[in-house]
């Protein structure tokens, strides 16, 4: 069985040492959604200069965010991040908001939390945004859809 | 149709104006929860202290993480919060841990954004300890349990 | 003559005490703006999508700025703000993009640094977005424009 | 005509992709100037002391928050800059302060918005512990004054 | 015996709950100091110029430290802080240089640690300015040096 | 004499230019710690369960602060870490505890600062989470204890 990589041999938080692993190309996407309901969902649809706001500020909300991901998940490195990028897609079926984060580095370490970090933030802007019509909207499905680079290789999710 | 509240008449983003709102005792509770497989559950369950440390160190993060609400969500006000709390719940038939958060503040504005943000941050906190072992993890269910205090009064969700 | 209000009587940096101070609604807004030249300036108003997401994201860029005043000027109160906003005007005859900002506070203290860094950041952002065009952008005329609450009165700068 | 490198297609911020730059030494210098006026000027020529302090402390904060240009500006990149300074140079005729700023960095992209937001930040700085005395000062000239490293080559700016 | 008011009856983390605590008016003195050496020392006291950018700096770092108290420490509440200073004194006979921080606030907690941390972080801005001379400096003598305000009354330690 | 390296030939505060330096692994180990008490002491042993928290809270407090040290400390670089560590020893016979942070990156600078600054914020965080119990509690002997990589080669200090 593996091991979790943040615990030391007396299971104690340590930030892993990544000073020898090989600096390559890093790309990890991750995504999530959030129900928000029809009646935000139409909000959102229909009132266009509004939605061009929502989502232009959670977008940037998202990047931001990307690159505080060590400042906020304890034993995340620190890194001088390539690229970000956060997008969203309407889902009319389920009245949902799709978000998808990119994020590359050449670097030691992987950048799946920035990604994810990125995904999460911009959902809880989304939320912030739009609370005021719905209290019941819910945020999921957040997982790493993609990911290479590193000693572990390309790895991909079909869900 | 109710509006965003966080935008103006032109459709831009703006930090709503709370001087003038009530000062009331506010709590607003929020959960979570993530899928982390049956190695990585089972790895938490029976090595006992690894898992203090796992869930000592996502709580920190999600307690921190409440405090820089404002900094991550654009249009969120800087608050003086008076208590915040993060716990969570192995749920072994799910292989998922739950996570709930409750926040208070005397205060002008209501903290779920507060106490959702402590949520997502404790559970990518849970996600960046465990992502050795498997990468198909995901966090989901993230939505407001119950608030009260402020104009529009008390709010549970029963599901 | 007045004196340093942020320097002791050895001439040292304090934070002064702001605890005797009456609370009262506290308002203060700025401006400045950026000469962009006309090739930046065209392309912003042609280009109507683009256009959206600069202002946009400096918008939020200058809000969240607010809140990070008491970070960035060393002697500045941290303090719960109780509303910001951001504005544009796109003014032809000089190819200036000229940005205002409003800040709201029932505290102790003024807020005329939170509004005039909301404004300065702002500007830094549309010069980030814009700077690949043109080298020769210039930030200027950033100041209070009014200001009122407190023991000094209602101030207004009349040009 | 150029783009908006910092808009993808759609018209959406990102932050851009610099991971196949070439990595190069990278200065950049960017001034300003604030306007304080007749009192404030004479006041911190003759007190000797505060003048230390004065322009200490705005020197502290300009380097600081050249640190923290990828915290402010959202497309920024997060770098690991090589070395800041900051100058003040006291100009009697207009009873104003000059402030230039130049960092380096060893890297894939140029640093004309740190120069840029530690001289915004420093003449705040300034701002702020002169204010009790004048109203009325005012920043401007805010611009990049030269710049080297990286494809685009030398850039200097002749007024 | 008292109890670890952070921890709460699983002896979990928890940012206690303030809301119901009285505001008053809460005051803080913290001290601590730095041996820097008999090098060292005499470079500051004979330097004036640098003297005066050495002590300045370590001010303004302790000041602005003194702000970010919560985001350090994990269950510390976020504080419009109403006043700080940080004052420095050299002590010829153990070649150190003594600090002390007072912090005020009309607010329901402490701010102890504010004072502590702005202590903790001004010493380390002086060893980090002198590194280069002497390997060997040491911080020492951290402790509360007096305390008013909220249930526990006055206290006032006696060396 | 040496020179102090942070302020230029005027005296004035500088971030010294680090890009001509070498790139070595640079390792570095402080050490500090706190007088509890017996009344703590006992009661961190002598309770398992809170002895977990407020030690895993305090480390993950301290490997946080590592990463901060370049935006609390005004002059220092900003790094991407390549690995943190925080240890604590009870140390019975004082009624004390020990803390020892050891830092590594692969880079042009030294990186004692961070580790001192990791051991100096994990010990705030233990009188933080104590302070209930005793306000008489002291932080002291912080310093390096051991350094390599850069120019000036292995240092180790002996006590």
């Amino acid at each position: 069985m593996e091991r979790f990589t943040h615990l030391d041999e007396k299971g104690q938080a340590i930030m892993v040492d990544v000073t020898q692993k090989e600096e390559t190309q890093r790309i990890a996407v991750a995504g999530g959604s959030i129900y928000v309901g029809e009646e935000v969902f139409s909000a959102i649809i229909e009132d266009t200069v509004p939605k061009g706001d929502v989502l232009a500020c959670a977008r940037v909300a998202g990047i931001m965010a990307a690159k505080k991901t060590s400042d906020l998940i304890p034993l995340c490195h620190p890194l001088p991040l390539g690229s970000v990028s956060v997008e969203f897609e309407m889902e009319e079926e389920t009245f949902s908001i799709r978000c998808r984060s990119r994020v590359k580095l050449a670097g030691q370490t992987g950048v799946e939390m920035e990604a994810l970090t990125a995904v999460s933030v911009a959902l809880l802007t989304v939320y912030d945004m739009c609370k005021a019509i719905n209290k019941r909207m819910e945020i999921g499905k957040i997982c790493l859809e993609e990911k290479s680079g590193g000693k572990s290789g390309y790895f991909v999710r079909h869900d």
